[in-house]
């Protein structure tokens, strides 16, 4: 029998720092703000929305949650997150996917400030995780790595298996993973024998989207598994990729929910307070250049 | 006894469809047109440079070869890239590395059209190899999977390993075998095991830069195994990362020279080749937009 990686604990000692933060920047003059843009339709996206506004709340960040209608225009959508990206009273920009068929997520993602990209979704930032430069990061890669640390699980020259090859959690956690000194190897639906890549794995990270994928006979007694799933079962209920027999038969495993989603929220806003830093930083090198023209 | 994956027909072929498409454009009107930056100091970059000189001629393509002083300033190198991206009779730029040490790669890399950057290089280009979409890719690891294909290897649901993670061959090479269906595990120096990962593998491909790294007790009778490394021996030699007598264990094995290194020269200008495409695609859809407008 296995342990449970529950988040509550990290995502609480997580959720204190940015507290922490955000007080300290309140006492420098600075006000953190996130503006968030929901279109309506998905009550899924309208209840995550809800609960990061609540969250902010508590952690003494501002937070403006714009409501549109189903049939706004792209253009429209763009021109908001757009001003929001010249508004300097503006840290941090959140865009709730999905959107509507008619508006392009890539058109609106264009539109934000990388330096206020919260979620990662900009191509500058896209373009950071691979290469590791500095930026904003995806907050559920994140948040796969950091639970793993939280319960002292090392990366380094470890054998990982990442199950899913997706453009907001699975490619970026590859480039995250391998700069953690992991070894990883990336499964799909194309995989020829999935069992045995996640058998031989040390760690095994499910990002796939697909409820029960990962069954209990594919892990051994040393197996750690991050399940960074989120399906809507039955009545309702939320379970991840990994099958929660799973326990039975790996070290450990991530709980759905509880795990990886329950800290993906908070780093969201460790991302915000981050984003201020980028934000001043890159004001003090225009004033350092232009002090040197002037 | 395993069979050498030569180069030579294939890049043959591929030089004779460049030529062909050279010509093409040229009774079209467009004299095709690759410039070229070598600062001077590196004897290896000013070989190859020229040797791509040669190619292009006997391909139908202009070659301009700028050669800088080896003290010239970075503001100059980008000074004369942006003005190559801003001509319109220039296709394709290249730009031959190592540069000197006061010089940022970056900042060259950066002035250079995305729609002319037959190396990949540029920010726009290393982020399209990620996500899939049209671009232009680098031609080393182009010509590692063209070299498969041409000796009739698949990589759909095969287990490929990659050994090298470098920004330049290694972690495009990975987004792109990913998209061929393989799947992938990329070691590097951390590796723990890395004779079990290659052993396991139906496609091994090193992209390391160490003469020798993968020996032959590390195949078995099925490995099929490309050499990407190209590193000096002694008396001038260029050797691979795969031991010679890889060819006694394993199915396949690519030489070094005579592999992928020639197969890339051609391949660069297919990318030439593919630039133009790009850009008269740009300008139609400048045209259009533009008409709309009026």
């Amino acid at each position: 029998m296995g342990i449970w990686m529950n988040a509550k604990e990290t995502a609480a000692r997580v959720r204190a720092q940015a507290a922490e933060e955000a007080a300290r920047l309140r006492a420098e003059g600075v006000v953190p703000k996130v503006a968030a843009l929901l279109v309506e339709g998905d009550p899924a996206s309208a209840y995550y929305a809800n609960a990061k506004k609540k969250l902010a709340a508590s952690l003494g960040i501002e937070f403006v949650l714009a409501e549109l209608p189903r049939e706004t225009a792209e253009a429209e959508l763009v021109g908001l997150v757009s001003a929001w990206s010249r508004d300097e009273s503006v840290h941090g920009i959140m865009v709730e996917l999905p959107l509507p068929g008619h508006v392009s997520a890539a058109a609106v993602a264009a539109a934000i400030d990388p330096l206020k990209d919260v979620d990662g979704v900009t191509p500058a930032n896209k373009l950071a995780v691979m290469t590791g430069e500095a930026g904003l990061y995806p907050a559920t890669p994140q948040s796969c790595i950091l639970l793993l640390k939280a319960y002292g699980y090392s990366l380094e020259g470890k054998n990982v298996t990442l199950v899913g090859r997706g453009q907001t959690v699975g490619l970026p956690l590859f480039h995250m993973l391998q700069r953690e000194q992991a070894t990883v190897t990336v499964c799909h639906s194309r995989t020829a024998d999935l069992s045995r890549h996640v058998k031989q794995a040390d760690i095994v990270i499910a990002a796939v989207g697909r409820p029960g994928l990962l069954t209990a006979d594919m892990f051994h007694a040393g197996s750690v598994v991050v399940d960074a799933g989120i399906n809507e079962a039955e009545e309702g209920r939320v379970v991840g990729d990994v099958d929660a027999e799973a326990i039975h038969t790996a070290a450990a495993v991530s709980p759905v929910p509880g795990g990886v989603g329950t800290l993906t929220t908070a780093l969201l806003f460790v991302n915000a307070i981050r984003a201020i830093g980028l934000q001043q930083e890159a004001r003090r090198d225009v004033e350092t250049k232009g002090g040197a023209r002037a």
